[in-house]
């Protein structure tokens, strides 16, 4: 079971790590001092007496009491290193980095048992192996970039692919998302996705624990023990949307040769995925977009109002949302469209051209949040032709997302001509 | 109709142009000297003498003979100056940027009629207005950035919307797309998309014309326009996507109030794309894609082997094909096998690690291309999880795709990561 020595460790030390960040031993150290792990850092490694900066020890048996143990050695040498540690040092955490286990041998799957049976006799948690790590607001042991944005109220991630969470991460952070964990499962030998969720929903707090939860799964091994725990969180007011790939015949096969996962029938997982209340995702763009619309209060209502500075995009984005049960009620308000330049239109979408100003975006989202009492929600289409910045722009959207009670959501169409009023925007929380 | 002075213009004026390159009529002239138009420009401002390094003309009725005009002024002052132009200068082609028209009022319908009436007197063509222009290799006088690189060989790309061309251009170039015109038709007074699709089906030369059109439509006044030429150019050998926005009933009414469009439903709008034989798109995003996908020679039949170094997005990928009518034909290869690093897999999915390099990769790709005759494309996904540069594999993956007789799609997962390494794959074409 996850313990506090995996999510706030004191000490960590890094068996086979290295000068070398083109390493994942050296990488994972570089990543820790880069983000001022404020506990102690140990390195492990027989060849070096300084690894970036800090003294090296020869031997695990020379170091001192761990939390936590990061392992980044051939498979053959794991088994007694965790059993130095497990059972010398007190160690009760564990993440494998290492390759060549369950996953590629008769032998490996040999080595990963002994493993598993060490951690378990001196009731650690072991995550991986074959796994790019944790990272918590405490620490950050992985060997990968990039390394997001961790805060408490960010967003809980598991994922069953290590390589599949780092794009859909690049992707998050690209658009804004924050993150309280990541979670690399890898293996599963100990624990997989189903065991981390069963760990969030048992530790639920309701005023400090993140709300939002988003998954890649490969094999659903348990599928009571999910919807058991993602139901529970659900019904705590918990948010989850997941990725179960692998379910066309073709993809279950390129799932089983990845992570030796079972086939499961896609219509089976989507019964499983709905019973649960779990939004189902197909790619790691969507997910990682569901995963930035949980971040908005839910929507009061299903009816939006469009405020756009362009109107190609509105209609596309009228299309989308009255196709899947949003409503855009017509609008009327000669007051309103007297502030607007002409050409302008309040009909919903509520059209401020091209020429539109930050004044009159404010005074546009000011009548859709007090007078219109016929609008739920609100959706700011704003981008740019590249004629002039607009900061301010997204100065009075930031300000109008806090401020505001009924939920805003912002589509930053001009990823080019607005590149870094976007990041401005991001950076502004 | 279209002509060679609005595609290949040897003079242009400016009229309205400006030394605010904040303004239409200044970032125009921008546009037209930083992209180093090659024939003779003009500017006519009666308030400067220098603009942008240019001598400025007080008066349309001083400049020599035109070929193109491209009006930057109010509404009401533009019926004036295109008639100075049509009559007393021979222009043949006109642009008109300027909103207030018909889609602002009844006086501005007004104006646009008498303007057409000039242009349509004097046999010549004209672009919107309520536009940002038109670009070619030749020319681009556009208003808007960005400038994607402009081609015989690119795309053909005619949009309903500015605004909305933009952002789709702006994807697009993110994608590594390249563009031989860009039609901006905005009010369509003369020539709408269809009279575009004319010209271009009218004019098409199998040895120059490029074979790939993308449309942004949100009215379809001439359905059997539309349907004969776009049929007839797929006839040739032409690719085809469309986004028909505003066929939601919400969405038709954001359209009549944006461009004013006529409501179409939405069954008609398929079956009419269907017959033509146009790919349906219905984002900016979708339409991007398949316009890069038809870069790609076409398949010459369903089966794809999928290469990755990373085990979860072609799990995603392998599902999403095959539950669209590709196949992912099991293989095997001890030979090939033995050739990787051990974990590897060839049962195609072909993984080859996260470890996996450029030499593997090529090796992987010959044995598709030469060996695998079950195999007809490939599907390649390289990103990386930040170790280390992987500039040598993208420079395979470029040489491959052009000597390989089978088609290869490169799916390059990491954003961040590997922005630098894409940005370089881009570039090389």
């Amino acid at each position: 079971m996850i313990n506090q020595q995996l999510l706030q460790p004191e000490s960590i030390a890094i068996i086979g790590g290295s000068n070398d960040i083109t390493k994942p031993g050296g990488k994972v150290l570089k990543n820790l001092l880069d983000h001022h792990f404020k506990g102690k850092l140990y390195v492990v490694n027989p060849k070096e007496t300084i690894i970036q900066g800090l003294e090296c020890y020869h031997d695990a048996r020379d170091l001192p009491s761990i939390d936590l143990g990061i392992l980044a050695i051939p498979a053959r040498l794991c088994p007694e290193s965790v059993k130095v540690l497990a059972e010398t040092k007190n160690t009760k955490a564990f993440i494998i980095f290492s390759a060549g286990f369950h996953e590629e041998s008769q032998e490996g799957a040999r080595l990963e048992q002994e493993i598993v049976e060490t951690v378990n006799k001196t009731g650690g948690c072991l995550i991986g192996p074959n796994c790019i790590g944790v990272m918590t607001p405490y620490h950050t042991s992985v060997f990968t970039t990039p390394i997001p944005e961790l805060v408490p109220d960010g967003v809980d991630f598991i994922s069953g692919s290590g390589a599949t969470a780092v794009f859909i991460m690049e992707y998050a952070i690209t658009n804004g998302l924050k993150f309280s964990s990541v979670f690399s499962v890898g293996n599963s030998a100990q624990i997989g996705v189903e065991e981390v969720l069963e760990y969030l929903d048992m530790h639920f707090d309701p005023l400090q624990s993140s709300k939002i939860k988003l998954l890649y799964i490969e094999s659903i091994e348990k599928p009571d023990k999910l919807l058991k725990h993602a139901s529970s969180l659900i019904r705590k007011g918990c948010r989850i949307a997941a990725i179960k790939a692998g379910t066309s015949a073709a993809g279950s096969r390129a799932a089983t040769s990845h992570t030796g996962a079972l086939a499961s029938s896609d219509t089976a997982v989507d019964a499983l995925l709905r019973k649960a209340g779990i939004v189902r995702c197909h790619s790691r763009q969507e997910l990682a977009t569901v995963g930035g619309i949980f971040t908005h209060p839910p929507l009061p209502g299903n009816r939006m109002a469009i405020i756009t500075h362009a109107g190609g995009p509105a209609v596309m984005l009228t299309d989308a949302l009255s196709n899947n049960g949003i409503e855009i009620p017509p609008l009327e308000s000669p007051e309103l469209l007297s502030k607007l330049y002409p050409g302008s239109s309040v009909a919903n979408p509520i059209d401020f051209l091209a020429t539109g100003t930050a004044t009159q975006l404010a005074e546009i989202i000011d009548y859709c949040e007090n007078r219109f009492e016929q609008i739920d929600a609100m959706a700011v289409i704003f981008g740019s032709p590249g004629l002039f910045e607009v900061y301010d722009v997204y100065k009075v959207l930031d300000e109008k997302m806090r401020s505001c009670r009924k939920p805003i959501f912002p589509i930053l169409t001009s990823i080019i001509n607005v590149k870094k009023e976007i990041e401005y925007f991001i950076s502004l929380g």
